[in-house]
């Protein structure tokens, strides 16, 4: 695809993430089952719903733009998703896992948080009104999940996870 | 590497943190060698001086943990290096690459932000304060880089790639 003007890299940078949320929806199930904490667990299988509606936000938005709705590779959201099932495969203790899998979310919040800031400002520069409230939707609960998964770590997870069963 | 306690936890991430820096420390010329506007040209040199001190004080970190200074892969950090390059490849107007670095840089500064916070708050857990003082230095300056670079784009960078010469 040529890139020649900043509304041809607001569609490339939506198809990164619609590679990303379209790899989350993938790698989420398999991290709620590993969490042993029900509260972490349960922040997945919600934010597995969440990250689904993102995918569909952004389909309408291919749709608005007349363009097919196509992923472009997301590697930082697959390296990260590898890292996570990297951490699984050593089979740490629970809690120690917990916490390692909050971390590996956090980063792939903060990448989604980083990506969908940049094109709720280029969506505004460009005058795509309609496009900018399905990204705000997004970016807001992405921000909100970060926070969850915080307070969750600090609730207890990492506590417990100093000194494991 | 065993992954059994939190203290485990916390070296892997000082790993992958150490091998991000690494990859940024050679990353970071090229993009401010690509960049055309000078203040963000001066932004990215900035930054680099600062990315190898969030090396060296990683290996200060390494230091006192009497472990070696090895980074562990960091496929996130990879893969945005590897967008930036494509981006840079495909030579869209000036402005519009401008727009595009520094998206990628804000998404690495994120996953750096997430990251950093994640290793200040198991450090603190840890009651590791020496570690925490060096760790906070650098999660204040990936803070204040991504801040500066919200601040260029929307300074007129952005506005400048809707329409490129």
């Amino acid at each position: 695809m040529k890139i020649k003007t900043l509304h041809d890299l607001y569609v490339d940078k939506l198809r990164n993430l619609y590679s990303a949320e379209t790899q989350l929806v993938k790698a989420l199930p398999k991290m709620a089952k590993n969490a042993s904490s029900g509260p972490l667990r349960s922040a997945f299988e919600e934010h597995l719903e969440q990250t689904r509606n993102h995918a569909e936000r952004l389909e309408q938005i291919f749709d608005k733009l007349d363009a097919r709705a196509k992923g472009k590779k997301c590697y930082a959201i697959q390296g990260l998703v590898e890292e996570g099932e990297e951490l699984i495969d050593v089979e740490p203790e629970a809690p120690v896992l917990d916490a390692g899998l909050i971390c590996t979310a956090q980063k792939a919040e903060h990448y989604e948080i980083a990506t969908y800031g940049t094109v709720c400002t280029w969506a505004r520069q460009l005058g795509l009104n309609d496009h900018l409230e399905l990204l705000q939707q997004t970016l807001r609960e992405e921000k909100a999940t970060d926070e969850k998964l915080t307070r969750l770590a600090e609730a207890g997870i990492n506590q417990e996870a100093i000194s494991p069963a």
